[in-house]
C-alpha cells in the first residue's frame, strides 16, 4: 500500500495548525509532514538547531539535503516544490494530504510534477477544537492577562476627573491611546502581547473592531476588548467589558442590561451537543424582545450584527463559530460568548467571557466583575 | 473581451499584500478583488462600517448580499466559494488571477464551479518591493523604535553590577525576560509592538531565532534583535546589535570585528542593479578570509548560515532576499544587512541595519551606535 502523508508548507505565524503540530514557532514558511504517527520537520540551517531543542518533531531533515538532491536531479535554484519532490522520493511517498490553506502555487506545481495531492476540506486537526485541561488552563492564563488590562483601565477611569467633555488624569486628557498603552504594559507584565486592543468610546465603538483613538468622553459607553497572546504557550485570552465614567442615562442602562441578559441566556444554552445557532439565537431573542432592532444601513449595520462567539486557542478566532451556522458544540470546545449592541448616537456595548463546553453547565475560563457605571 | 480580476481570500494578518491593497486591517478572511483599477472589498456587517471609514476600497459590497444570492441559487449555508461564484455572476467576471498563497480548498472549489483561475507565480504586487519615500519613512520610524529598545537595554546592562557569573540590577538578577520587557515597553511608548524580541546571550544566541531566557551573563556576547511593528502604519523596523557587559576576550573581539567588517563590505556592494548573491558573497568572503568556518554539525550549523538580509516593509521578511539566490536589487528596495557568526562555546554576534537601495550609495534607514563592549 503506498504511503500517504500530511504535508504543510507555511509558517507558524500564519498557521496555528502548524504551531500545534510542530510545537514551536518559525516565522518563515517551511516544509513539515506527518507520516503515520511520525512528525517530520524540514528546517534550514538557520532553524535546525533551535528545532532540535524546541520543536516536537520526531525527526528534522536539513533543507539543504533536499536542495542538494534537487540540484543533483538537474534543477537550478530549487524552490519548495522541487524540495518537496526530493522529499517524496527520499521517503517513497507518492500521495499527500494538504490543509485547505495550502498555497495554490505549490498545489499546482506538485500536481504538475505528478504527485497525488488531496486537499483537506475542513479542519486539519478536528481534535484542536476540543481543548485538554492543560490548554484550558493556558487560555485561562490568557484571560488573566485580559483581566489585568481591565483592572488598570478601570483604575484609570475611576481616578480620572470629569472636566466638561473630557476625562482628566494626572493633569492630562485621558485618551484611548493612553489607556491602551497601560493595558498593553499590564499584559506584557504578565507575559502576554496584546495587539489591536480595543478602547473605543461613543460612536467609535459602533464599529466593533475599531481600536479607538483620541479623548475618552464622560458619560459615554466605552468598550474594552483585550485578547492577549501568552508568549510562552501561544494561547490567547479574549474578554470584553464596557465601562462608563460618569453617569449613564436610561437608554445606556437598557443597552447594557440587554447585553448582559443576552449573554446570560446564551450561556444557559451552551452544552455539549447543543446547536451553536440556537445559542446565537438566544441573543437575537433577548434583543428583539427588548426592542433592539438589527439592520443594515448605508453607513453600516446597527443593532447586533456579529456572531455570538468563536472558538479560542492558538488562534484568536478558530472553530467553532457560534453564529448563524448550524453545527453542534463539542465537549471540550472553548468558546467566547460576546453579544453586543451598537447604535451610533447612543454608543456600543459588548460583554465577552470565555467558557469550556461540558456535558453540563459550561466551565467559565474568564473572570472579571461586571460593574460598569463608574460614577463619583 | 471577458474581464479578468485579481481575487483575494485571506486576512490582513496573513497577507501583507491584502493589507497593502485594502489599506486597513481585517483579522478574518474576506473576499477582495481588483477589476481594472477598481478595488472592491466584500465585507460582512461586522466590518462594513469600519471598511467605509478606514479602507482604501473604491467599493464595498456587503457579504450578506452575496450570501443571499447564493441561497437564491439554491445553495444551503453558502461558503466563500459560493459567495465568490455569486460575485462573479454579479460582476460578469469569468476569469480570476489569484495570489500564489491563495488557499487550495478555494482554488479546487472555484475550478469545480467552472471559473477560470490563474495562480500568480511570483509576487502579486511587484511594486511593493520598491518603497516610496513615505514607506521608507514608515520603516525609519520602526527602526527608531528598535533603537529605543537598544537604548534601554544598553542602559540596563551598563547600570548592572557584575557579581560572579550574574549581572545584578536594583538588587535583582538581570535576565533576558527582564530586559525584553523593558524593550517591549520602550517600543509600545513609541507606538509599536515588538513581538518575539531576541535577547539571547552565550550559546542561546547561537540559534539565531532563539528568544533567550534566564540570567544574562557577564563577559558573554548578547544579541538584541528588535523588529517592532508600528501600529498606525503597519510597517516594521528591524535592527540587531550585540552587546557584552564586562570585558571581552580576543576571540569575541575578533568575532565582532569580523561581523562589522562583513556588514561594511556587503553594504558597499548594495546598489540598484547589483546581484543580491554577490552582496551576500561579500560576507562569506570576509568571514572566510578571517578564518571563520561555516558548517553543519549534527547539533546544528555553526559559522554564518543564514542570508545576509531580506526586504522589510509591511512584512518583517519580504522580497527581496539577500542570500544565495541570483537576483538583481531594485532601486527603492528596502533591505536589511545582517551578517552574523555563531559558535557554541564562544557565542554569537549579529549586527543588522536597514538601507534603501539607490542608484548610488544605499540610504541608511536605521541608526544606533556600534559600541558593544560595556566595561566599567
Amino acid at each position: 500500500m503506498p504511503k500517504s502523508a500530511l504535508l504543510f508548507f507555511t509558517d507558524t505565524h500564519r498557521s496555528a495548525d502548524l504551531r500545534y503540530f510542530g510545537g514551536f514557532e518559525v516565522h518563515d514558511p517551511f516544509i513539515a509532514l506527518q507520516v503515520g504517527n511520525k512528525r517530520i520537520g524540514v528546517l534550514n540551517a538557520l532553524e535546525f538547531g533551535r528545532g532540535l531543542k524546541e520543536s516536537t518533531f520526531d525527526e528534522i531533515i536539513p533543507l539543504e539535503e533536499l536542495t542538494a538532491a534537487a540540484e543533483e536531479a538537474g534543477v537550478g535554484q530549487p524552490g519548495p516544490a522541487d524540495q518537496i519532490v526530493a522529499l517524496a522520493k527520499k521517503l517513497k511517498i507518492k500521495s499527500f494530504d494538504v490543509p485547505g490553506e495550502f498555497p495554490s502555487f505549490l498545489l499546482v506545481k506538485l500536481l504538475d510534477q505528478g504527485l497525488d495531492i488531496s486537499v483537506i476540506d475542513g479542519p486539519v486537526f478536528p481534535g484542536r477544537e476540543c481543548k485538554s485541561d492543560e490548554e484550558a488552563e493556558f487560555i485561562r492564563q490568557g484571560n488573566r492577562c485580559s483581566a489585568a488590562g481591565f483592572a488598570i483601565a478601570e483604575k484609570m477611569l475611576r481616578a480620572s476627573t470629569i472636566k466638561g467633555n473630557r476625562l482628566v488624569l494626572d493633569g492630562k486628557t485621558l485618551t484611548s491611546e493612553r489607556v491602551r498603552f497601560a493595558i498593553e504594559v499590564a499584559c506584557l507584565e504578565k507575559g502576554a502581547i496584546a495587539a489591536d486592543t480595543i478602547v473605543a468610546g461613543g460612536d467609535q465603538a459602533c464599529d466593533p473592531h475599531c481600536r479607538g483613538t483620541g479623548p475618552l468622553r464622560p458619560n459615554d459607553l466605552i468598550i474594552f476588548d483585550i485578547f492577549p497572546r501568552v508568549t510562552s504557550t501561544g494561547y490567547f485570552g479574549d474578554m470584553t467589558r464596557t465601562f462608563l465614567r460618569g453617569t449613564a442615562n436610561d437608554v445606556q442602562r437598557n443597552i447594557v442590561a440587554a447585553v448582559a441578559a443576552a449573554q446570560k441566556a446564551a450561556l444557559k444554552k451552551v452544552k455539549a451537543g447543543a446547536m451553536a445557532h440556537l445559542v446565537h439565537g438566544e441573543c437575537n431573542r433577548v434583543f428583539s424582545e427588548r426592542g433592539f432592532e438589527t439592520k443594515l444601513t448605508p453607513e453600516g449595520a446597527v443593532g447586533f450584527f456579529h456572531g455570538t462567539g468563536h472558538g479560542l486557542g492558538l488562534d484568536v478566532h478558530e472553530a467553532p463559530r457560534v453564529g448563524a451556522v448550524k453545527r453542534r458544540l463539542r465537549k471540550g470546545a472553548v468558546i467566547t460568548i460576546e453579544p453586543g449592541l451598537y447604535y451610533p448616537g447612543l454608543g456600543g456595548c459588548r460583554i465577552e467571557d470565555v467558557v469550556q463546553v461540558t456535558a453540563d453547565k459550561p466551565k467559565k475560563l474568564s473572570r472579571y466583575h461586571y460593574k460598569w457605571e463608574l460614577s463619583d
